[in-house]
């Protein structure tokens, strides 16, 4: 088969691969209707974070089960199923407190911009669908893979609670989510950090009752302004750099909450700062596996819809022209149909 | 009247000062029947935390109300009453959302270790108890002022659940009170590290089923060892440098807490640690406020006996003594009677 491979900063190839096959008896291998681009790709994509190159590309997937080792006994050919960018045997005491990014035997799944892809701890990584989805469910369902239940992470490590002021900062894929996740979970006041037009106007459609333009000290004095000098109750961070990190943490009234699923890239937090905003911190890789059964029923019963972040649609082969279109912020999300 | 200053390191008299008086007219004079010396008290006095010198010193107290600014309502002449190191108007909106140490009129109290004391925003500072205390009760309320309240915000910080693991980094009079208040939230296993007899005796007393004295990497493993390779649920830091900040974050499972009450000194969390831990982090200068009418209550009831950390008593005026003594790890805390 062909899939995507990166060689370098801004070096993206399409070219032949192997074909994925079973290589644990927990595997399983799954054909991909539609796969995608994430935000976090651009780390390495831009030389900012460092890698093996070549390196295959993706880890965001949903699609149909082809094949299952020996040893997988909960899933069978045929079946729809989402996981997440991390598989994870969902049986360890990490997992068994809700945490499967952090499972004793988590494993990345890698290479999911392809037509096919080997999963790895099928039985616990992926999640079986009761109903084949139709193909207007395919986007909202692939974005369940990482960017969905990432924002939906970012609200509940962010403590929304009904009736909350929420601040989003970031107006990526994730960002937007996570004004549709706080949306979901009763947050009152949704204010979201966007300076475009096109994100500004689906984070309206997700719930946000408010955009503030401003960044650093002047997006600060804003958030202090809209809250009448208090600080919000939940500041949801979705970008992962010192300047968005401190953009929430002072954002946030003492006693409220930050919840951080943007991947730091250089960040470094003062311990007097973080001990006298009297704030609670939580986040990272996000536990999606956790949410899935959630998030699926919430798409076919159509309370979601956050396929919506697909802002570009290409062939798989066009892959390259789908980073370009993230990188220079053209596009949102790109969905490739192999 | 004579009270404590602090002149520059290990420099501290007991000398005359001017008798309190009332400033504003939310202020109250408060007569002191013992008073002491604090852990964080010892960072100024070692020359690691700068000051203005020559500062009065002393910020835990309880007492007798002598006189109340026209201002004060709630409270009349001959009260016993207690109060927490910042004065707050207990009203704001960070009040109400009970962090009163976050008070949008916070200010200091200082000078306690002092017959005599001036207690600003006194209405909304002080809480009454209902009876009198005895002599015996009264090394206690003191403890309640400030190290029995911040070693409960630790336990609650961590989020201590009936059934936990708790970890108590600190074995001073914080992290002591830090193991009874785990204790009395229902921790089934609760390790403390410390490597004083004097103060493991304590510890195992207030509830410790465990002890390890080992540090940094040595005591991380411990850690994980006695968790079976898990992390605790829970990890009160009491200290506030960065190897027990290290210390608490690595020692705590995925999805666990840490609740560091410690005043940071030189502490720098780098983001990608913090991220993937997958711990939760809170803490900052204790509400004690938001605790007392609670603990009041547990220490009449004979619940609690914070004021067992008082291992030595002094009169007032060798006050010098008694910051030598704990400097020098001879006494976990000091009691001074006027």
């Amino acid at each position: 088969m062909q899939g995507t491979v990166l060689y370098g900063a801004h070096d993206i190839r399409f070219e032949d691969l192997p074909e994925p096959t079973i290589q644990e008896p927990t595997d399983a291998i799954i054909s991909l209707p539609a796969t995608c681009v994430c935000g976090s790709d651009l780390w390495p994509y831009r030389g900012i974070a460092s890698f093996a190159a070549p390196t295959p590309m993706g880890h965001e997937y949903c699609g149909i089960v082809e094949e299952v080792g020996r040893g997988v006994t909960s899933l069978k050919r045929g079946q729809f199923v989402i996981g997440s960018f991390f598989a994870s045997d969902n049986t360890c005491p990490h997992c068994h407190h809700g945490y499967q990014t952090s499972c004793q035997h988590a494993t990345p799944v890698v290479g999911a911009q392809a037509p096919r892809l080997r999963v790895p701890l099928a039985d616990g990584t992926l999640v079986a669908t009761r109903d084949m989805p139709d193909a207007d469910h395919i986007p909202s369902m692939l974005a369940l893979s990482d960017v969905m239940g990432t924002g939906w992470f970012a609200a509940e490590a962010a403590n929304v609670n009904p009736g909350a002021t929420a601040v989003v900062v970031g107006d990526g894929a994730v960002g937007l989510l996570a004004v549709l996740s706080a949306k979901q979970m009763g947050a009152k006041r949704i204010i979201a950090m966007s300076r475009h037009e096109s994100r500004q106007k689906l984070a309206r459609e997700f719930g946000a009752t408010d955009i503030v333009t401003e960044r650093g000290n002047e997006g600060i004095e804003r958030i202090k302004e809209l809250t009448k000098g208090v600080g919000a109750d939940s500041v949801l961070e979705c970008v992962g750099t010192q300047e968005s990190m401190i953009q929430a943490i002072t954002s946030t009234r003492p006693g409220g909450s930050v919840g951080y699923v943007g991947v730091p890239h250089g960040v470094s937090l003062d311990g007097r700062q973080v001990f006298f905003s009297h704030v609670h911190l939580h986040g990272g890789p996000a536990p999606v596996r956790r949410y899935l059964p959630q998030l699926i029923d919430l798409v076919f019963d159509g309370t979601i819809n956050p396929g919506k972040v697909f802002d570009l649609v290409l062939p798989l082969d066009r892959v390259a022209e789908g980073y370009r279109a993230m990188d220079e912020r053209r596009a949102i999300k790109t969905l490739l149909r192999p």
